[in-house]
């Protein structure tokens, strides 16, 4: 099977974006992924979008995205796996290339969040279930989805308040680090737990903000990307999975099983184990989340999560660090541009381009763990310096 | 590069379904595309769902539908290009075949239009391009769009209003031979003429309807073709492409550029020409569409469409039957079903399958051409016995 390389990073400013449009916002990271690789817009023969819609005004959001970008009659579609768009957008885009499609794709995620007032915002999020089941007749928000994880997990493996804060408490940490994030300001453990309960033992401080965002990916096939790029970073593995819509259909509250099937191909198809891993996005929704990737992506065993927290094992300089870019509950959570923002994180960390963020490189391997809704679906990738 | 078949195909009754919720109608079709593949669920590792959502409430209607249909677990994502997501979703699962991914993956169309109320379908439609700067601005619909399309080819090929009623009753003398048809019975020229204006020179009768409806098919690598079908259906091309959100910057209004393009990325990848095929499904969203789409994919010339039509070689015994199930105008058109059930219709067609509405085959080639919005998207997929 012929390899595919990220060749392009583009990553806009995250946070509540008044000052752009959809079609401006996607441009910011475009513009940036195309100048980084290098390569003429006309080379791009396939666009992936991935976004949720919904949020704001335009029904065909790709179309709208590649005019403002000038890239019209490129192949394109927009792709949509709730939370985990973005990694579904990579994923199409480097199928497209596997295939023989094309040499060259751009993978684009967007979402412009807060054009809607707060009430729209609770009832799109909680539509990401079985809508007509558990959030109109139980009504269930998405907070309280997560909240039955987190009371299931602190139940059985005695994880507690603090645990959960200071998986909140790293991600300010690094947020404050990183330019692009929503919230560039660190906070405290009681700050988090005297924070308002929105579903207990979940707390304001808990969960993402709504945000506004766009990240880009330029991708390419072997023989292009080593005329473009002196550091190409290689797609090794691609998993993905999914669970019911319905919760009340699940195993257990206490991980994702999407994830763990997800990650479970990824490391599979890319011949590595959890333990060869240098630095990993997660998708800390919630803090709660964060802490359950831990033990689905396999860095410990099932319940030992807050043990390789409370150890510091999972921030820079520990075993695994996650979330070195303030994650989403700082550096925001633009839905549809999540996963590819945590590509882009993960090419910046392997390239060696990350700064004060940088982790340290042992075997130059990096994993995007991309949930979308409850586990209704899960994308793991992972990416390689070499 | 490995080949990839269609070895199941499904298609659910098109119409008002007010009798079934989406995950319902979703499974109406793939139950049967399952069982006519004689596939073991277990077996689809992968379901790409076409749909434009919006006209229904379920906001992930990827995991309702694979809930629903018992495959919670596959790896999954929605695609959406307009009224060409049922084509992307073919498109999808054929590159995740050829990307080695699975052997075997799900391709289902679905949407469930009659949800909403009259005005808000017009709305939602009119929003099929630019929102914020045609839609708003201009107040343009959807119909109009197209009107500007039909308008000029008359101008520029003195294509008549008669030309146009043509087509529609064409699609609607062949949808009374279809039983999933939305409408089983025929009309005439005057019927055509005399029905009320939408957008000139497109009346009702010139307009496809809002219907709900699903199709499905299963596809599979070559070696796991041969073992479950006798007459495998080949995918031989597959072009996409896509043009301006905003009309106002396309080069002409005689025809779609995207699907030019499109089919001759089609045609080239499936080394045949236009002469060659059999049979083809043009998406006649209004009755302009289907006359534009004989010269976008080189039926004839660019103006000489209208010469095909009034010689009947369009029809079943002509050169190059198209639309033989109805078309979008008489078997519905639901937007996010309607590529795949254009791929249904065509497998059908080249298995000998069809019926009182079988063309003869010569070469054993078929071809979809789907669009979305007005030339937005494109996709032009190539079908072939061997």
């Amino acid at each position: 099977m012929s390899r595919v390389a990220i060749v392009g990073i583009g990553h806009s400013r995250f946070g509540r974006r008044t000052d752009v449009n959809v079609g401006e916002l996607a441009f910011e990271s475009i513009k940036e992924a195309v100048d980084d690789a290098g390569v003429d817009r006309k080379e791009i023969k396939n666009v992936v979008v991935g976004t949720m819609g919904s949020w704001y005004e335009e029904l065909l959001p790709a179309v709208v995205v590649n005019e403002y970008a000038g890239l019209s009659g490129a192949g394109t579609m927009r792709v949509e796996a709730a939370c985990a768009s973005g990694s579904a957008a990579l994923k199409a885009a480097y199928n497209s290339i596997v295939s023989g499609e094309t040499d060259v794709a751009l993978a684009v995620g967007v979402e412009k969040m807060t054009e809607v007032d707060s009430p729209t915002s609770v009832e799109l999020i909680g539509r990401a279930g079985s809508y007509m089941w558990e959030f109109e007749n139980f009504g269930m928000t998405f907070p309280a989805y997560y909240a039955l994880y987190a009371v299931s997990h602190m139940n059985r493996y005695g994880t507690t308040e603090e645990d959960l804060a200071r998986i909140s408490v790293k991600a300010h940490r690094y947020g404050a680090m990183n330019p692009l994030a929503q919230f560039q300001k660190e906070i405290t453990i009681e700050k988090v737990l005297g924070s308002p309960v929105v579903a207990w033992p979940l707390k304001l401080y808990d969960a993402c903000p709504l945000t506004d965002g766009s990240a880009a990916v330029v991708l390419a096939t072997e023989d292009v990307a080593k005329k473009l790029s002196d550091t190409p970073i290689w797609i090794k593995g691609v998993g993905y999975s999914s669970d019911t819509a319905n919760l009340g259909r699940r195993s257990n509250y206490v991980g994702l099983e999407a994830a763990v099937r997800a990650a479970g191909r990824a490391y599979s198809m890319a011949k590595v184990s959890p333990g060869d891993i240098d630095v990993a996005t997660a998708h800390d929704c919630f803090t709660i989340a964060e802490l359950m990737a831990y033990e689905d992506l396999g860095f410990c065993r099932k319940g030992e999560g807050t043990k390789l927290l409370r150890e510091g094992q999972t921030e820079i300089g520990g075993k695994i660090p996650v979330n070195v870019d303030g994650g989403l509950k700082a550096k925001g959570h633009p839905v549809g541009a999540t996963g590819v923002s945590m590509a882009v994180e993960i090419t910046k960390q392997l390239r060696g381009e990350a700064g004060r963020r940088q982790v340290p490189l042992r075997k130059g391997l990096g994993l995007v763990h991309n949930v979308g809704g409850t586990g209704h679906y899960a994308y793991v990738t992972i990416l390689s310096r070499s």
